[in-house]
């Protein structure tokens, strides 16, 4: 249906998109269409103001008397609520600080100090790189007591022995968009007598998330993709309330109970705060908030319709060019199971991330042959969805991939 | 001398002295002393701008592209070269990023990755708790291989059994200024076969540091104070050149070979871009290299030699004061033992704190009873230390510390 969609069809979904009004909150330049807000979210529009006035009334005025005055100290906790309530977490069980792979770190080590009988942190091959690095890094460092393990995705339950304590996977995968069924999978978990921690990197400001539901142990995400919250932005770590006895190992004076005493043994705080470690970053901690504010004002049942609804337009448009170019789906057709992008693998994904640029189109490349269309409702249009089909057909029918200059890697892409 | 000097002779010191310039640098409201700039460095006037275009310019227009096109992938190693030059590192030994406590996890076990055959974490108790703290979680992970120990101050070098496989030390005295012998220490550790961590928090940007000449293994440090890179700005880590090959247990994408290659396994880069881990804390990396090109453009040693005039000043003139209200010298009176600070302990530090806050000067209080006077050559004048005390002469003869408000002790300080 949507496939054949009169472009007349299409401004009509605009103009009846509840969500319409939000793509105004966000600085998004004309002509632009930003694809890779999976990756580096869109600049919301309050954020300038916003870190205009931490740096000049809150630091440069207040300065040191700031971390009272205006709440520094509590800025971790108090967006922990916030990104908690996006993602089905209690008050209390969310603390926003340090990267994600750093939280990974946190929640991987509490959960093998809550589990110190059984040697595996188990993960699934083809996940984000840095989620297995870190397992690997600590693998590295226990002298032998502790085991990383990676099988195939479809293996994953099978391979939940009593040999394993921890189980680290990604609810929405990052190259396919696959969602992983989180209740089912934690049961299995813990039915194997292993906790489970989840990284919401592409899910939190998605897709509608239940961690309590699914009666999840940890949690990490990612503050500058569906958030918003700025390159490099603050990360965030979700214990269970259940599990704020947990030895974190990055034990900084933050996550002490009582940092401004200056005591000389360790002694965790009670609740989440004992997953801080460092001074908290008060600049991007700023930027993270006004993203999530923002993500906080839509209805995440009517984000979630949306996002179906562009990708499945999006999967409907890009059927001809996958007849014609050898485009092939790499994410699941049925969209209860998609997160929120659309992947193609084509041998020159790279090249043609590169042309579609030129014609102010940003998708994503992921190696080795991944072109990735990540969907914000918050700021995507259908209209965006129809057009950037239109452009890559452009693309291909002149194969633009076959310019010299895209034939060479970048470092980034 | 300075003790008696005239009101005339502290306004010709202002008038002659040649890092006058800088303070216009800086905001200060009006009235203002602030002599906390050890804790929280003032804010450089160029920074609300640089931060303006990397949100609204490099954000929000440049949005993905930016980590190629802005050279925020570039960053922490681009101002981790610029913080070398300040403390005596090579271009290529010094990355900024984390927190400081997360890069004293990350130089500990590189450290301990480097002498596998013995247990010993070494520090002096009284040592800033963070320190010691992150010595203590890698203790309980080790599973009983390796031991975090403290020792009195001046019974570190005698503590260097060969036992030790790393020693932490900071090497200014958080609470009493006092300047460890950087050289003669990390000698006297490499004699004993251990390796050295220094925790530059307070020196560096406030007195020469020449880590290579005195051939520092690992070193790691605060954006905040000193370099006034903004509240929770990234802190930075040293290790030489030597030290490259060392494991990093905190092995993230961001410290691998290839990390857009999103391989499977682990493969840490060359060279100090290993100690990365997460993505990099975009909008904090540029406040701090506002920062530190600030403190870049002043001679360090025309900056030693105003902060010791400066204490010495202030501890001329605090004479009378110490006589007549029990104030106690806490630093060494020795200036060439003294960093950029001078405290004094007194029964009734925190109540005196609060009180000179009403008087428009911000000191710091650090439990149980020291008063701590930070001193910033970029930012302070004669004339405020002669003012301060002053102003807490009123507070002495007064007693004000006795209000009761003030003696009801806060969270944060």
């Amino acid at each position: 249906m949507t496939g054949t969609m009169a472009v007349a069809d299409v401004v009509s979904l605009d103009a009846g998109d509840p969500l319409a009004p939000f793509r105004d909150r966000f600085h998004l330049r004309e002509g632009l269409i930003y694809l890779d807000g999976n990756s580096l979210g869109a600049l919301p529009r309050a954020t300038g103001d916003r870190l205009a006035e931490v740096i000049g009334d809150e630091w440069g005025e207040g300065l040191i008397t700031s971390w009272l005055g205006a709440s520094w100290s509590t800025a971790p906790r108090r967006i922990g609520d916030k990104i908690a309530r996006l993602v089905g977490a209690h008050p209390g069980e969310i603390v926003a600080t340090d990267s994600t792979s750093v939280n990974i770190f946190k929640a991987l080590t509490a959960a093998l100090s809550l589990r110190r009988e059984r040697p595996v942190i188990l993960s699934e091959a083809t996940n984000f790189p840095t989620d297995v690095y870190m397992m690997q890094g600590i693998e590295a460092f226990s002298g032998g007591r502790v085991k990383a393990v990676t099988v195939a995705p479809d293996a994953i339950v099978d391979a939940l022995s009593d040999e394993v304590a921890v189980l680290l996977l990604t609810q929405v995968h990052y190259k396919s968009g696959r969602v992983r069924d989180m209740a089912a999978i934690t049961r299995a978990a813990h039915e194997a007598g292993a906790l489970i921690v989840w990284d919401l990197s592409h899910s939190a400001g998605a897709i509608p998330v239940d961690l309590n539901g699914a009666n999840a142990d940890f949690a990490i995400g990612c503050g500058y993709k569906f958030l918003n919250g700025g390159p490099g932005a603050p990360a965030y770590l979700f214990a269970a309330a259940r599990h704020h006895g947990a030895t974190p190992i990055l034990s900084g004076w933050f996550g002490h109970a009582r940092p401004f005493d200056f005591e000389e043994d360790y002694d965790p705080a009670a609740g989440i705060a004992r997953f801080q470690c460092g001074t908290p970053p008060v600049l991007g901690l700023a930027a993270l908030e006004v993203g999530v504010d923002l993500m906080l004002e839509a209805d995440m049942a009517e984000v979630r319709r949306k996002s179906l609804a562009l990708g499945d337009l999006l999967i409907a448009r890009m059927q001809p060019l996958c007849d014609a170019y050898g485009f092939a789906l790499a994410s699941p057709r049925d969209h209860a199971l998609r997160g929120s992008q659309v992947a193609y693998a084509h041998r020159q994904g790279y090249q043609i991330a590169q042309a579609l640029r030129e014609l102010d189109v940003i998708a994503d490349f992921r190696a080795p042959d991944i072109l990735r269309f990540g969907l914000t409702p918050l700021y995507l249009r259908y209209s965006d969805i129809v057009e950037t089909v239109e452009r890559l057909e452009r693309v291909c029918a002149t194969r633009a991939w076959d310019k010299p200059q895209y034939h060479q890697r970048a470092a980034v892409t």
